[in-house]
């Protein structure tokens, strides 16, 4: 089998800590039973500190999409009005995804790469009403944070239940969910979550659910209406409505308690300190950052000309035995995207990665 | 953490072996690249064996419900006539999931713990034309096999596909697939195919995508025709619609090899040798096997008179911190099912329990 040739820098999965990939290879233990509901209690609770909500949290077998669908087809099956923010691939992901659950969704589009403007948002808004208004917080194929804060701002105090895709962004950026007024927010556990792939997740609050509430959508695993309708059959023994993929959801819990040993607050803060460092460096090199401001903390995305970016991958990979991400979408061939998430985003790490830039200025050559 | 603090020989999870636990932890590789795609090749490739199947086989991250879901979705929604067989919990949770997706679903039910008729299936079946017929191979609630093969006789030649839950029999007892006339079967990883729970898996041949062609259910994550349509669009480095959980198949990986070393069919016949043992040991210590005939060969239900079934289970896991099942559904507090996939399948574990059944006779006393 290939174990761990190389070591990755892509915007997730990520590298595991030692402690979380000892816990993968605990042996074996039920998905039910008293002394895992309290596990899985647990891991729900540190869960939800990182989404900033005292609102309800599922956690699903399954990727981030899992969770993207399970929240908007609970939201919007049927003939609900959608508004969809989008400045880049994943964000057209949630228009895909809300168009197969209603007829009635619209995209508003601000370009590839292109910084959403909230008074666009805003207007739009107020011409119309809308059930859901959705929006991606890190938009991964570029590497761009959009104003999650702002545009919760203009649904807060409307009917307009907002619906983020925090997939690339919780644990990473800061997500005050309460707070703010995000009233939907869909995640993952390979990201910022720092653990395996194999989990999403999807934190809600009550203004969401009275939505959900009108909805049936048809199906099974990913209703959330069935999922609440077995909490009282299967009992407190049995927390979740299907086998749990438990050795992901261990390992999570150890690495939520370890980013969340100095609290919340500490854990995102690092991050903007670390990437800061990161992109003065790059830039100090001479190399271009592809979004100046309004940038992610768990990405960067740089510039290569000359079509080169292909090249530069490969130059990580087989000089260095390190993956990074090449460009998605309209950015391909354009961009390498490095992933500073969990355990490589510190000094150290990010250190040996500039280190190969500058190298690769003089072999690739750039 | 809590670590393996007791031994499985419930029907699933299932313990693994040491080679599976140790993939487990390995560093973390990423869902896409050449190497990636070699592994999910192989994996699938090794999975098909296990369905006996040259069919397609599509690997979901999520549990067995993900890939019962993803398959009868995709066949029935809309308005597909459904005839779903059932003597059991898991033939009722079939007929509850395909409800959701058509009006058109009927039930045949024989009673829990009945044996099927294949003659009154036949009989439905030429009375009226049914898009698709469904059954479970294992009736896990209480140890019972259905006859599939018998039942793929009455649709093979017909316009009718057969759908069979395979959840807690892939693996374990025999699915010819091709050769039977079986079109589609889901599965899951942490049973017969001795792997983390955390997978979902579905096989099907030309005819069930015929039919599943001419449904568009409005999801995204279980849609078979999102999944099609993403495989040009991602390219030979990124064989699956989402990202995977790579642990979890990279430990599947392992453990199918294992399974599959001497062959599929010695795999096989070895489970009925050591149930056929198991079984009239325990009739030889005066207890009453659940199901007498057509008895699965995964796991055991034993009757346990006087109501002291649930004490048995904590007797076994108390005194011997080992892990037994109650009864689901109408069986719950008359039986204990003993589940031995896997690992905990020989002579050595088995005597280990029939030591425990002889000494709980008086211990508990039964």
């Amino acid at each position: 089998m290939i174990k761990g040739e190389y070591q990755l820098f892509i915007p997730g999965p990520i590298e595991l800590s030692g402690e979380v990939l000892e816990e993968l290879a605990a042996p074996m233990m039920p998905h039910f039973g008293t002394e895992w509901a309290e596990l899985y209690k647990e891991t729900t609770a540190l869960a939800k500190q990182m989404f900033q909500t005292e609102g309800e949290l599922y956690i699903v077998p399954g990727s981030g999409s899992a969770a993207l669908d399970m929240g908007i087809g609970n939201l919007v099956y049927g003939n609900k009005s959608v508004l969809v923010v989008s400045n880049g691939f994943f964000g057209n992901r949630l228009f895909e995804m809300a168009q197969g659950f209603s007829p009635n969704v619209e995209l508003l589009d601000f370009g590839f790469a292109q910084a959403v403007d909230c008074q666009r948002v805003k207007a739009a808004l107020a011409k119309k009403h809308y059930d859901v208004l959705m929006a991606v917080q890190v938009e991964t194929s570029i590497g761009i944070l959009n104003p999650i804060e702002t545009l919760a701002s203009l649904t807060r105090d409307s009917g307009t239940v907002f619906f983020v895709d925090g997939v690339s962004s919780i644990g990473v950026e800061r997500m005050l969910m309460d707070r703010w007024g995000v009233d939907v927010c869909a995640s993952a556990s390979q990201k910022g979550l720092e653990s395996p792939p194999g989990l999403g997740l999807l934190a809600f609050n009550a203004k969401a659910w009275s939505l959900m509430e009108t909805t049936s959508r048809p199906d099974w695993y990913l209703n959330l209406k069935v999922w609440k309708r077995y909490e009282p059959y299967w009992g407190p023994t049995h927390p979740q409505l299907v086998t749990h993929a438990v050795p992901i959801v261990r390992a999570m819990t150890v690495a939520l308690k370890q980013m969340l040993k100095d609290g919340y607050e500490r854990h995102i803060d690092s991050y903007a300190t670390i990437t800061k460092y990161f992109r003065t460096e790059l830039e100090r090199q001479g190399f271009q950052l592809y979004i100046k401001d309004g940038y992610a903390h768990g990405l960067t995305a740089v510039t290569i000309p000359g079509g080169k970016a292909g090249e530069l991958v490969e130059y990580f990979k087989q000089q260095h035995r390190i993956l990074i991400g090449g460009g998605l979408g309209p950015s391909k061939g354009l961009v390498v995207r490095i992933g500073h998430m969990g355990s490589v985003a510190d000094r150290k790490h990010l250190d040996k990665i500039l280190s190969i830039f500058a190298e690769a200025k003089s072999s690739v050559p750039l």
